[in-house]
């Protein structure tokens, strides 16, 4: 065939694969083009991603059907995705913060951690972890002096049998006084407002650190325009990181959120459950705050919390009992 | 409040908006997560993005209750929205590819374009439009020499009741015999392999072309993974892209997809209705190939067809029919 062109090498390849290996009608009417591309789906080889799919594919569609969604509400919608993809760097995941906003981070979070009696429940994660967190021993600070009013966190890790787990690693990490994470400032010299402990021989543990600040998620990129146009703020209320390992039990990522917070109910990424919602004992001592080692003492909230875990085999029980009760109206 | 550094510039901003006017429970439970967003969802001030974002929510969250999706199946999830977001670029689009391989693009267009009596069925859009293709006479070439195998393409613009549409306007646009929009090479001294013509007072239109040929999507992206990993081809079988505007009617975007190919029924993007499947007419006479002004003569394929248009005011009327029917299971 006669071309005037070479081809360049930025000419799309066929992948190969042969025409489906049975017959599809033409997809004149909307109802085609779905039970078309569910029949394609079926090629999928992986068992998993076709169901993943096939629920994907029904979900979108309905959607799509049942809004009558207009061309431009079409393109509308992939020119956000674009921006959400766009405003991704090394250190920002805009669409980690979509899937915050939507409650999906804090869905696929419940789902995978049920709650089992008596275990301390999970929360999300969030982007503000690192791995570089400093080793403190029990008593220590995790906050260098000056970062924000002095809160002292104690309690016990459990297994939910009742029985002390010696041992087990805890790392936690928190804002300062102004509400920013170490990493949100331009100079970072060294990890602050955070760190990782083990509990003594009888499960416990403690340590120094400051009263977390509420603070709001990023608003300048594509999700913070979406909560402002759905009329929805972008605050998250004040909140202390832990996350505990211990071999033998699932590892827990949780956050403890001091009662108080204007923003507790509404946090923006549906993080809070009334479990982890925690008392601040005020402590005015100041022989007592130096006792805990306070260089200024004077006065210091005290969080006494316990923490919980779930043996490793009754966790994913628990998961697939979970999972099986919500499959129902899957396409299988 | 005490702090060691200052903040600096990056630290998000409250978007200043207040906690939500009613009571919220704690999301607990999954149900409690999707019912608190779906409550915030209630103040977007904007009644059709609430119509819109209510029926998001309430689908993406069964679809994660019902797969029980797993956190690593999330992760993965994000990391290929990243991908596709951080793969477009100004002249490459890969969210609209994944919209167009899962069948959203062909479904949106099928919704917005429903099918009426007699008019000629719409078809995608597709990414290789541009402002730029040249006017053509009636008769004339939009394909330079040597691009291709010969083809004539003739037949008249009319209305819904038989009218004929002089002077409407016609954009087309192709392939040439390599498989390759005149876009697609590094290099494009000017457009070739479209036009834009215009219907005589009798509605007819007739140019010069060349046979299209069937090709690729792009396969080296995210996209082309997805297809890949479901055992699905990434061919679209050959077309002549076609536009039609004129005063009164409703803007038609379709296409005419010759019949034989293998990829018609599988087209990876959802594309091809039956009515727009064409038989191309081998016509082997010199003189007459000359007449139709092929300037080496010899044979050439004919593609008649006339092409039909609805009058606005149907078109719209029809377009809300088709909504109401579609939308009884919404939440409205």
């Amino acid at each position: 065939m006669a071309a005037g062109n070479e081809q360049t090498e930025k000419k799309p390849q066929s992948n190969g694969l042969p025409p489906p290996p049975f017959e599809l009608p033409y997809p004149d009417k909307p109802e085609l083009i779905t039970s078309n591309l569910l029949k394609l789906v079926e090629l999928t080889p992986n068992e998993r991603h076709k169901f993943l799919l096939k629920n994907l594919v029904r979900h979108m569609h309905e959607f799509i059907n049942e809004t009558s969604l207009t061309t431009e509400e079409w393109m509308t919608a992939i020119q956000f995705l674009t921006n959400v993809g766009q405003t991704c760097t090394p250190i920002r995941q805009e669409f980690i913060l979509l899937s915050d906003t939507l409650g999906v981070s804090a869905l696929v979070d419940a789902l995978n951690n049920p709650p089992i009696n008596g275990a301390t429940e999970s929360s999300v994660l969030g982007p503000f972890f690192t791995e570089d967190a400093p080793e403190v021993e029990i008593g220590e600070s995790i906050a260098s002096e000056g970062k924000g009013d002095y809160m002292y966190v104690e309690g016990r890790v459990l297994s939910i049998d009742g029985k002390p787990i010696p041992g087990a690693t805890i790392e936690t990490w928190e804002t300062d006084g102004n509400g920013s994470y170490d990493t949100q400032y331009e100079v970072r010299e060294k990890p602050d407002c955070r760190g990782r402990l083990r509990t003594g021989p009888d499960g416990k543990y403690g340590y120094r650190a400051v009263v977390p600040v509420s603070y709001p998620i990023p608003g300048d990129g594509p999700v913070g325009e979406l909560l402002t146009a759905m009329g929805r703020h972008n605050m998250r209320p004040n909140h202390l990181h832990t996350m505990i390992e211990a071999p033998g039990y699932q590892k827990l990522t949780t956050a403890l959120y001091p009662e108080g917070d204007q923003w507790l109910a509404s946090d923006a990424v549906f993080g809070v459950k009334k479990s982890l919602v925690v008392g601040l004992k005020e402590v005015k001592d100041d022989a007592e705050a130096k006792k805990r080692g306070f260089p200024k003492g004077g006065a210091f909230k005290l969080l006494q919390h316990d923490l919980v875990l779930v043996p490793t085999s009754e966790s994913q029980a628990a998961r697939e009992r979970f999972a099986a009760e919500r499959a129902k109206n899957a396409l299988a």
